[in-house]
């Protein structure tokens, strides 16, 4: 147990077995008063039943806090993500990474109005969640304790927490008791999972994992077409319907789901310094991550574009490794955020069995517009014999060492 | 015309009809020898006709060179491109691109044994071919006098361009009159296609535009499963099959061909400056990419691969622009090289209607393998309390920030 | 010549006899009307005896502009890169490169108001100038034609410039007549030269070609101390006294110059190509570089701080290539100057015979401030345990590929 | 105290009072067997002494190690990092990082040799030093135990060192009874300070805490000129006299010191978080920057070199970090070493009252070089016309970039 004294604590509460043993533990071990936090990001669970259950744990009703913070999450945490096209390791689209700068803020908020000293929650001493939420917590408040029950205390087999649990009366879901085949997270831009089933990363995921999306070979046999609208970056309109963010993404989420799109099977490098083997699926964010590079193909100027592809791989792993609220993070999104002033206009895609491809893109801000393109009257911009100087001036370098070589071999 | 006066020019010749009206072009134009070459990339084409018609066209039969090119462009320009996970904007195999240095290369070579004092190609002035040819020719010979008569004559008009071919007995095929609806380049990698009916970038390609995959609608409707081999980078064998690289580029893309996997629409921005629009086909090369970075996934660390990842769009920038016989491209393949040695083992792969997803991967090299990741008798290297310190320590800077921010606003 | 009809052309005229030259040869050569533009950018040259020059060589008094932008060319460019720290091959701070954006934005806002339908300039055909130039006049203005009288005329000898100028009645200084031994150019950041003596690069340059700066071995034998101050990221004081851009930077001039500060000799690689030999003396820039990073060392992250250095190579880049108008160097700028905020401080350096050593540096906004790094009340933010987790979890990959490579040798 | 059990630990023992503490509480804590390990890096101290006390200390001969490792320092450490240019925070020289490496590595070799099951070093619990010597450890040998004293021991201020100095018979010498007013690092290529009299940053470094360097202003009056010879990257000889690596860097440092050359006073920002002020003398390792980045402006091609520029700020902070046992370090390091080839020549340098300026440099490999600038007979390589077509494709993107902006805005 942390040597610092706590008198009352915000914990990041799901309203499950775990973080209720959590709550437990941390009345019984530090005797302080517990505030519950519990966010709707879309994970799909309802939040009535967490309250029920943080009541009858014995938290007073003014220390539950329940939000729903789906249009911020999406508005402000998966767009600006997304505007950078971030893949972290070529392929996973940050889904749970992008969600924990979201909950730490929002603990730390809560911590202030209910002057509470400490924030608490459920991620294991293995994992890269941890890292995230107490990043988040100590550049929000430095002066923070933080309590990681998972590295602090001796429940260290599922026998003993069900014991404790047991002891504190605490009710347990039948199909809790045993050891989980494999666990899981979840919020609107995607579900993940893994342990045990999926620890032989020589092995298929099994189909009963995938929570998110059909399995492709059970998607329609006919593709879906969808245009999606764009304004500066961010996604606004399906099939020319405005929509909030979370509204939009949801959507996308439908289609996704229906056409076996986003799932993705993965061993990917923790910031803590092992491997691991994930399950995603990203429904709507990977028709997403399309249809948004599909915009830009036509709206994005090329310098700008290569800068942004260049600089994309540190993004993702700033997200990834939790430095959302970092400078640094901060300063690449100044910076990808001024490209897309004029990224807009309409990406039709092809939704089928698993995939989503870009069929068509248009913009009133088109760089490909043949117009732009001819810049005086009865004049085109290009003339075929620049192109001879172009070339020779982009050679000299090479034929100087081309020269340097023939005469003394390096 | 180009006022230097030349004796004998190697013509990257195909065989078809504007290569044909260049090789009398120059000819005429320059009045000089020419030398034709002409290569299997695995195009698709027989090699036969290009002899004879380079015979009818009054080349002497030892002017004319004729190479099977395959087994070197894969071994030491596409393997070694698909080492970097190279993708163009994010989502370009490069199939075109990696092709014109070999030819460039091998042009110069008969060039030397000619001792001819011109190349010749017939790429276009507004595309990135010429600039890939040329690059090439330059590093390798830097006095080399080059001719792109695209850049040069008169012919500006298919009209025209066909009158001189009617005018000096040049064979057109019946489909060779009009304008082509696209224009397509093809190798062992890939085959492209782009011009009039793909020009607006809103419309969808029409099928009839693939040549080299089956509409992923059309696919069959079961799965097939496939291994691949890799040492040090290289696939090696399929299905426990080992072949050589040319062969091995071949089966994946009858397995992607089959399955409908590789098509992209891409909108792309030319290095000589404008956008255009383009179709590809990647069947192999696509399922290689995942199974690369499959592989890679358990055998490279964390280090290697983020660095990897973080220059990556500036090798496929490189290769995209024609600086592969460049310092800077060689520097890259040297850095990534070194990278790969343990880069061996199965990835096994599931093709399905345009999709090639990793299912699997094992390697007797593999860093996620359980036993290494315990470092002495009874002891594993993890220790949960170490997080709380790692993390801490990472924090560090962020809390002072924080600290700032609250006392002083910034 | 070029082969547009060109009506009124905007030249950016020095008052020298090769920009007089120019001058006239647009006259006659294109008969089109000239319109003059000089500015003073702190080259150290009256502007008056151009203007009486221009007028002289039958310019009409309402087509001669003259402009002092020398507080727009420290406030708009020189700072703005100065807060990147900006280097060219590690050494040049891009003295002449950051000058060439601001002319030709004023030449083209001339050109619009004058109704004119053409820029022209005195930069040579070898050089990185013209570049700079024309990128920023077809980036502000794509439908301008641009005339470059040393690309396209015939007068390719200094006999033959001369010719030309007497023949047109254009005066010629006694020590114009001759091929000067050097080029020169110059602005309130710097002076530079190339050519002739400087050519062999193993060759000293000789004393006489400095302009600005005293030979270090002439110096004072005592050193000066001064101390400037910043406010997010800009010197806005020396010595205590508030200053205008333009007035501090011609203060520190006078300053490096007095202690022989901010010479080089440089082989740089030009955009065009070749290798050239320059010589710089930027006195005042050089002071200003070191206290930026003096005053940035205590108020910028670690994170951000390590961002910069890393896209300081590309910014500097940009700028020497002249891409001061494309929006890869205006997100760079975006990003460089969100980390500004709190770049604000005062910073000690000692000049001394050819070196500005930063000495001391203090701000309110310090990060080593040790009050910052105390998080609570009798509790330091460091505990010496938090980095053996911290080192542990660092070393845990690099743990496991020693394993693999105990085991397997690589 | 760690929880393992040690039997024979290697002690990177400097002979030092601090060390021999460590050796002596080693010894009680542990009760194990201590081996030390000294080595002579060009620290400027005779290793006898260290011998003497350690057989004092009861440490049986023939676990006392000394090895004179300054060839290998400076050869395959020192010389391959100036390969990079590599400067942290775009000044350091990194000597006490570089040094760390080597330390770790020959300490390993002796762990093996006599079965030691831990290592252990002096390096204190808030600084690099300790991750650049356990970083090194453990990638070398993963199942070592580390044991780091100034993280385990409750010795926590002076009075209680000198307590157990006093009570365990170790030697104190009479001014290392105090708090020193700064600590000291030093090696061939260095030596730095930091502590107490050096911790306000507004404050100039006394003038007592340099040793390596003259004060700048009682340095000779006039210039030292040298030439430095370089191969590969490499310098092998001064003033023509070829050397080996370490007498050299010994060579050059004379040279430095004289000339009060390579100065910094510093606030750099740690790996564990916290910002830190320092002072760095490197007076051969300063001269040796600018003499290499001078030969390889003349025999260097762009590409190279601009590629290197944008991977320093990497490579020196992976080298600062620690990481010099990592892949990606190494993957760096054979990217920069094969663009050494032919970094080759010599170059002059004026080293005059704390500078070194390059004034001349040539090579057999010059890329300068006029001959090899000239492709052909009587032709140069460089047509002033091609510029425009040059300028003309970079501007293109930036016409339309211009041409939208003026019709929409954006």
């Amino acid at each position: 147990m942390s040597d610092k004294r706590v008198k009352k604590v915000v914990l990041a509460y799901s309203g499950g077995l775990d973080t209720s043993i959590i709550l437990k533990w941390l009345q019984t071990t530090y005797g302080c008063e517990v505030v519950t936090f519990t966010a709707d990001l879309g994970q799909g669970e309802e939040l009535g039943p967490a309250r029920d259950k943080a009541l009858l744990l014995g938290i007073k009703p003014e220390n539950i806090f329940m939000d729903d913070l789906r249009e911020e999450f999406v508005r402000d945490y998966v767009f600006p993500m997304f505007r950078a096209n971030a893949q972290y390791e070529g392929l996973y689209l940050l889904g749970t990474s992008i969600a924990r700068p979201l909950i730490a803020k929002r603990q730390i908020e809560i911590a202030e109005q209910v002057g509470a000293d400490a924030v608490s929650h459920g991620a294991t001493g293995k994992g890269n969640d941890q890292v995230r939420f107490e990043l988040g917590y100590y550049a929000l408040k430095p002066d923070i304790t933080i309590i990681a029950p998972w590295r602090e205390w001796d429940l260290t087999s599922r026998t003993r927490l069900i014991e404790f649990a047991e002891q504190h009366q605490i009710p347990i879901a039948k199909d809790k008791r045993g050891e989980a085949p494999f666990s899981v997270d979840a919020n609107l831009l995607h579900a993940s999972s893994e342990g045990k089933v999926l620890e032989d990363p020589a092995v298929e995921v099994p189909d009963y994992v995938y929570s998110r999306t059909l399995d492709p070979e059970k998607a329609p046999d006919t593709p879906t077409v969808i245009a999606i609208d764009f304004e500066k970056g961010d996604p606004v309109a399906i099939d020319g319907v405005r929509m909030s963010p979370a509204t939009l993404l949801a959507r996308l989420n439908e289609l996704g789901r229906a056409n076996g799109i986003g799932r993705l099977d993965l061993v990917e490098n923790r910031f803590v310094g092992m491997k691991s083997r994930g399950m995603y699926e990203t429904p709507g964010g990977t028709i997403l991550y399309f249809a948004h590079r599909g915009i830009e193909s036509i709206t994005l100027d090329r310098g700008a574009a290569h800068l942004k592809d260049e600089l994309m791989p540190k993004y993702a792993e700033l997200v990834y490794n939790g430095f959302w609220f970092s400078p640094e993070r901060e300063m690449l999104q100044a910076m990808i955020d001024k490209s897309q002033e004029a990224v807009t206009g309409r990406v039709r895609l092809k939704l089928y069995k698993g995939s989503a491809w870009v069929i068509g893109r248009e913009s009133p801000y088109s760089l490909y517009d043949q117009e732009l393109v001819t810049f005086e009257e009865g004049a085109v911009a290009y003339d075929h014999r620049d192109a001879a100087g172009f070339i020779r001036l982009n050679a000299l370098r090479l034929r100087t060492l081309g020269a340097r070589k023939r005469k003394l071999g390096v």
